[in-house]
């Protein structure tokens, strides 16, 4: 069974590890999201693709909940000492990545082709692949401005009220080699349990994959990220209220239009009524094993 | 007394630092050697700025002989297993250092700029600056073919004996900003105990550095990198030998022709006559205070 997994950072890494462990080896196909990614201290940072491939790898800090476990701070803190820029938190673990990363973009390797390498390095079967090699950005509306996603995510605490998003370069881009194979080969599409405005509406803003999903011949099944109406990590229940209207199972499905054949909710969201079917169960994932039994019941909801 | 140094890596770094203690605050100027900076991991490092920076400082790993004190190698070990070079030991407090210059580079701030906000940023009197902002790289001639310096000299180890030297670009190099004024309003000028060819002659090689020191109105001492006719550290002594035929003070004083109006040498390589008046000194800088010492007996020859 060949699944397709679009996601977003840290809840969707978590699904994304309870697949890789369920499913047959390269069975899984993981599509990031690139719309977070920035540039820090010069180095290109790819905030969900890592996320992905960490939590794949078993690198992860699953008590922080995002970056790697057992990470030291000695760069960054040396670059503020210096003068550099210190608002965006990385690890030195993290700049070893970024590192390689950087030096392949500036020589012109595509972001598929050395995500693909970090993901042989680790020696991992699954595939991660990002959802354009060409520039993403997401940028926040809000009362206080329009703000790149980091600046308002990081910089800013995710403080200020979300009217809408705009995808910079979404339009001119094209979703990267292997994308849309992908989702035409997969037997089921997945929609992990991530923010829907800032992590999968970036991947669907680009052209032919929206258009991919929408004539699919598979089911196609989203992970609510909600847990009681609320969001696990980040702003997205405020978002969610400010612009959906509310934070029910139905406003979650209604981020997703005509693109959903189910809906996995929380126990604590059900019954949750609806345009599409729903199925309960526990969806949060404290630990590896809790993401395995997510990602079968999210498996056989696909079937 | 204003004075100049110009300096190589470890062995000038240490006399930079007595200098730098014995002098009036903002009386010293070090004019490093660039011929040694590379570009690894997407980073541009400059080996010898950064020795004599990080002395300066009193940041520098004395027992080690290079690089930080309290260096962590977290980093370098994470770009290795992600399939970057690891050739170059970069730690993580060092790559800080190259990440807020790399950036600046880029940006095109140029390298005298951004070494300046460096010094700055350590809250030093003494000023920093490159020979030249202009690429400049040294080649080694070796019977294995002609190598960048720093795969002939870490890499390889320096076990390549070695012909002759190529200074990459010295000829269309200009002296960096500040280089000929600080020549120019000198009291005296100072040759640090680096290796004269690796370290000085890249130096010299940039148009209008070693003309300003020919034409020179205050006294020029240069302090011999030998103890005992032997390098301290490095390779001088086997580059000595096969290239100006021995380890005399008598040879070192030939690398500089006729730009030296004394030599400081240590005991060990007493008396030493040779073209020039020799100082005789313990110049073994094992300790701050060792380098505080050389310094002083430096200033008087050059007085």
């Amino acid at each position: 069974m060949k699944v397709v997994l679009l996601s977003g950072g840290v809840g969707g890494a978590k699904l994304a590890a309870g697949l890789h462990d369920v499913l047959d080896p390269g069975a899984l196909t993981v599509i990031g999201n690139v719309g977070d990614d920035l540039e820090v201290l010069g180095l290109h940072v790819s905030p969900d693709l890592d996320s992905v491939l960490y939590a794949l790898a078993g690198l992860n800090d699953g008590e922080r909940g995002w970056g790697r476990a057992g990470e030291t701070w000695n760069a960054l803190a040396s670059a503020r000492a210096w003068g550099g820029e210190g608002w965006f938190m990385l690890g030195d673990l993290d700049i070893g990545l970024h590192l390689v990363r950087s030096q392949a973009l500036r020589a012109g390797e595509p972001l598929s082709a050395v995500t693909a390498r970090l993901v042989e390095a680790a020696g991992l079967a699954t595939r991660l692949v990002p959802a354009s090699d060409d520039r993403l950005r997401t940028f926040l509306v809000t009362p206080a401005g329009t703000l790149p996603f980091q600046e308002w995510f990081v910089a800013r605490g995710h403080r200020d009220e979300v009217d809408a998003l705009v995808f910079e370069g979404a339009r001119e881009a094209r979703p990267a080699p292997g994308v849309l194979d992908a989702l035409a080969a997969a037997d089921a599409i997945v929609i992990a349990p991530s923010n829907p405005y800032v992590s999968i509406h970036p991947i669907l803003a680009v052209p032919g994959i929206r258009e991919a999903l929408a004539t699919r011949a598979v089911r196609c099944v989203a992970v609510s990220p909600l847990v009681g109406g609320r969001a696990v990590r980040g702003p997205l229940d405020r978002m969610l209220t400010r612009m959906a209207g509310g934070t029910t199972p139905a406003h979650v499905t209604n981020c997703y239009e005509d693109l959903l054949d189910a809906l996995v909710i929380d126990r604590a969201d059900a019954p949750g009524a609806g345009e599409v079917p729903v199925v309960v169960a526990d969806t949060l994932m404290t630990d590896r094993e809790a993401a395995r039994r997510v990602a079968l019941t999210t498996l056989e909801a696909a079937s």
